[in-house]
């Protein structure tokens, strides 16, 4: 009998296993875990890089605070892997991201040991002082532990949530995950700041110290005393300590001794809030990934020993590649012309301009309220500002969006990636919302691409249009193998276009599920039942004669889109109703997401599980003509 | 011949005028600007205990920088009205948040010296970081100068911005006005760190010292020598320093010669960003309002030899005040509602519950994201929070009710007030998109009080409501004197009242619009037509049952509601299009706010700007029949 390459692991059913372990045990438990994390991820893909991390960490985390009592919480939870393995699903590792399996994040829904959701960043300290509270106000709850990276320490709410913790004075517990890299490398000063308690460092006080000799005498002295108790904790208070926090560290995050030792302290002495700051590698333990921080961030399956990646081949551009490249060419025209990210310049595309006009790109960190009026404030410098964000992301800067440009009028151009379903990262990243949220703005102009080529277009009319501010959303993936124009066109605002025109049924199609309409329509052809196909381009300003139209000349018309109710369709039904056109017309269906979270598959899937295949389209039509739909079960794509 | 009282002020046109004051020239002149301000709030109402703060503030940097060239960018700007008597509008101040008047706030359109209109807080760092990079790239704008509250500092996006502009490294300049006053006294740590830099502190090192004395020493040594590195600058440094700020302060802001000298300083030798802190206080000069920081935050009009404000006499209560007290009284029964608010504890009614139950409200600052998160940390560790956000700052923790809550389902109570327009403060603080912005996310229920009784209703269903979130919106202002119940009925989930019954028109009324539907069909009947008038009272779940018999029975059935296109009409169109009855039965109208941001007025003249008055609603009933509308004109409303 073969005998296991994971002893220690085998024993572990649960965190309670592993409690009695000695220093060796636990640190041979680790090395198994990293193993089994590597091994799980190759045949699966996923975030591999921030999982290997934390090995360490999460062993001794599990070993010290009694989870699931005590609220272990994952920020982003990118790096939840190891953690899901020492806590009862081991066995599912294999289904991780897939339809119907793990997701690739914490999840109430799955486990006790998931106390707090997440996979956008930098919600774990608000939700850790909101646990701390229901302890202390005699909820069956014990010790909040927010795990938290560098990366996500940017982000304006983990300060806001710093800011109220330290305050509080209550004991919770704050690990600071410190791998200098986010996904991309990370930026900003507190980055820098981070560094420093790192290393030996230029000192600042030259600058102070030269501004302050220019101060008058009286002055100087006033501000000099002030100095003497600004850090207001001990002279090398670090910013933790000014916000209230107790800090440790650095501790070395893969050196288990220090790690038990610290956490145990930490657990046995804390009376109020403390921040222990943990210096981890990105990928500790497996060269391909060690070497390849950014790369190995999510990854395809992958063979073990060469660290090479699955690659599917794309018979299409990328949508993100196709608006990269029409920017950048964009902005060798036009020098006026700049580009924001938080934090995701290969996400976006933006890395493309980068590459040409890196000073023409700023990323700002994971600080998408601050990218949002950062690019207002551009704009009304005078610059043509790109905004690139995907579409779940921009929902944290909506405020920005209404109050500093949709308000003033400012001409930011907003490129919202990833909108409608995305696949493996699930119901957490899906763009559904942005459809409503932007197009209910008054001045704002709302543009889809209803594939690859419309995107060059609509990315050269954002670049002309100067007015105010403009949308153009688009989703994850290839486009659909469209010709591409050598230069994008720019559009006239507010116009759609006709596809295709036919008898019976109007199809006004809003974005990429243009490919699909295309679908329904070939198999209502098969019935003969011809179709007219609209894209529609626009969700504001709608085009209002070519709706008339629609509705004048067909049975019904179907308004398809990639969002949520409420966005393009209720407009167009908006218009109708008060245009007085709802009973004279055409039969009207309103295509959107099912009114529910939908759960990781394929988009395909995923877009059939949200009642929007190709299939569901052309019933959705037979029906509102009064017809029998297919005989075929509901959820399963015509293309299948 | 009267000598003028202001005989400086009278000189100054525009800051050019003053450039050439000497310091004996700027005190006087800040001496007659004080005196301005005040009779001019005495006589229109406005924000006064800011703009009395910083009336030194604002000549001296009008007098030492080039502005309109120079950008000086005012944070919130509830502070502005030295600088408008400053900037060529002293004569229209009369008009100050008046209909047709100026602004109670920076606005791009009412002056080029106001190049970044404000009213939400904490942008201005960002705006001025985008102004710096146009100059960078040479558009023609000179230095850009924030200034910022120690309030608003506390917001995210404020240290979004610091932690970008740090890394950033460019000329630029924030001047942090610390009054320790937000609109009520500022909470958090970084308020405690900013009166550590004002006054003597108790030194937090013994707890560090004691946390260091527990450690293993192999680990000790370690941490302290990281330690000593750790300020990342001079051992006094502050935390703007850490950010990569230089910092100068703290200075007297009521002293013209020291703001003169330092801020003269500044502009001549800042190469990078530098950060001035200066102190003041808030009603400085007017002792009625030094006296009363917080009740002189907003004012009606008032007595200025007394300081006595006029007061309206309501003959309803405030929504405000009715959700207070229901809180409170649901409070008393059930020990585990608690209630979060982001700096508004006054504005939200929560003061009421905070004075029987001090350790139950939570003031986070501001800081809507992690009040949002923080309140769903509380829900999953069983508490029952209410997160009570006006509409239109629950913009700014949008991605966390998606992120957080709806997609976890958690039991968050959100109280939305100030829902639809608001008077004076204008467009950037109607609460116009939240309707559509909430209903789209799956597993949210959202109420609106339809009146104040209702609204009692509301806030004890929200408490008995655990299943997932619900929200409950009710506007600014004085309810219509309905009869109060002693205690509020837990009202049956997506269930509406028919109010009224008729049998031509029905109107679908969702929120507090209700009261000019009542109106609207008063006048209908005049003519003989008789109206049924539905309180739908939930946007999200429908009420199909309700839809359903409304539209089989009337010929005409409008909905309405005090938001933008995209809410609760667009819901009831998509299910009435999707369930075949769109042709089948009565004309519709979806009333809404009109498609524009509206300027400032009376509520009811905003209304009637936005298309909604009493008037409009019964015009667009006749005009759904075919009937010929009222003769007058469409933006007067019926009741005046």
């Amino acid at each position: 009998m073969d005998q296991s390459r994971t002893p220690h692991l085998d024993r572990v059913a649960g965190p309670a296993d592993m409690r009695d372990f000695d220093l060796s045990e636990l640190t041979a438990l680790a090395d198994e875990l990293r193993q089994e994390t590597i091994e799980t991820v190759s045949r699966t893909g996923g975030h591999l890089g921030s999982s290997l991390g934390v090995v360490e960490l999460t062993v001794a985390l599990h070993a010290v605070f009694r989870t699931p009592f005590d609220k272990l919480i994952w920020d982003v939870a990118h790096q939840c892997y190891p953690h899901k393995i020492l806590t009862g699903r081991r066995h599912l590792m294999h289904t991780l991201r897939q339809e119907g399996g793990l997701s690739g994040f914490t999840k109430r829904s799955e486990s006790a040991f998931d106390p707090f959701g997440a996979a956008h960043s930098s919600t774990s300290i608000s939700a850790a002082l909101g646990f701390t509270i229901g302890r202390d106000m005699g909820q069956p709850t014990g010790d909040a532990i927010a795990v938290i990276g560098d990366g996500s320490i940017t982000a304006g709410m983990a300060y806001e949530a710093l800011n109220n913790a330290g305050a509080e004075g209550r004991r919770m517990f704050v690990i600071l995950n410190d791998n200098d890299m986010s996904i991309a490398p990370p930026v900003g000063a507190m980055n820098s700041y981070l560094n420093r308690l790192n290393a030996p460092h230029a000192s600042l006080s030259e600058v102070a110290q030269g501004f302050m000799s220019a101060l008058p005498q009286s002055l100087r002295e006033q501000a000099l005393a002030a100095r003497a108790r600004a850090c207001g904790g001990p002279p090398d208070a670090t910013m933790f300590e000014h916000l209230g926090f107790t800090y440790i560290g650095p501790i070395d995050g893969h050196s288990m001794p220090d790690l038990m030792a610290t956490l145990r302290m930490a657990r046995d002495r804390a009376e109020g809030p403390v921040l222990i700051h943990v210096r981890t590698v990105k990928g500790k333990g497996y060269a391909p990934a060690e070497a390849s921080g950014c790369c190995y961030h999510g990854v395809s399956k992958f063979d073990v020993a060469t660290g090479a990646q699955a690659k599917s081949k794309p018979n299409a551009p990328s949508y993100t590649g196709v608006f990269g490249r029409a920017l950048t060419d964009a902005a060798a025209r036009d020098p006026n012309i700049v580009a924001v990210t938080a934090a995701m310049p290969g996400g976006t595309g933006l890395d493309i301009m980068q590459q040409r006009f890196p000073r023409r790109v700023f990323d700002v960190g994971i600080a998408e309220q601050h990218a949002v009026t950062f690019a207002a404030g551009m704009a009304a410098s005078g610059l043509k500002p790109f905004c690139a964000i995907y579409s779940t992301f921009l929902q944290r800067g909506y405020d920005q969006v209404v109050h500093d440009v949709a308000l003033q009028g400012l001409p930011v151009r907003f490129a919202i990636d990833r909108a409608g379903l995305v696949g493996a990262d699930g119901a957490t990243h899906a763009g559904a919302f942005d459809v409503g949220f932007m197009t209910n703005l008054p001045g704002m102009v709302v543009m889809a691409a209803g594939d690859e080529a419309e995107l060059v277009h609509m990315t050269e009319t954002a670049v002309a249009y100067d007015d105010g501010p403009i949308a153009l959303r688009y989703p994850r993936g290839n486009g659909v193998g469209a010709t591409m124009p050598e230069r994008g066109q720019v559009l006239e605002i507010g116009k759609g276009r006709i596809v295709a025109e036919g008898e019976h049924v109007a199809f006004l199609s809003f974005g990429a599920h243009l490919a699909e309409v295309l679908l329904a329509a070939e198999a209502l052809a098969a019935r003969g039942i011809t179709c007219t196909i609209a894209d529609a381009r626009f969700a504001k300003p709608l085009d209002h004669a070519l709706i008339d139209q629609l509705i004048r000349h067909h049975a019904a018309v179907v308004t398809v889109e990639q969002g949520a109710q409420g966005g393009f369709g209720a407009h167009v039904l908006h218009y109708l109703a008060n245009s007085g056109q709802l009973q004279s017309g055409a039969a009207l269906r309103c295509m959107t997401l099912v009114d529910r979270f939908i759960e990781q598959a394929s988009p395909e899937v995923m877009y059939a599980n949200a009642g929007l295949s190709a299939r569901d389209i052309a019933a959705t039509a037979l029906q509102a003509m009064g017809l029998e739909a297919f005989p075929a079960g509901k959820t399963q794509p015509l293309r299948a």
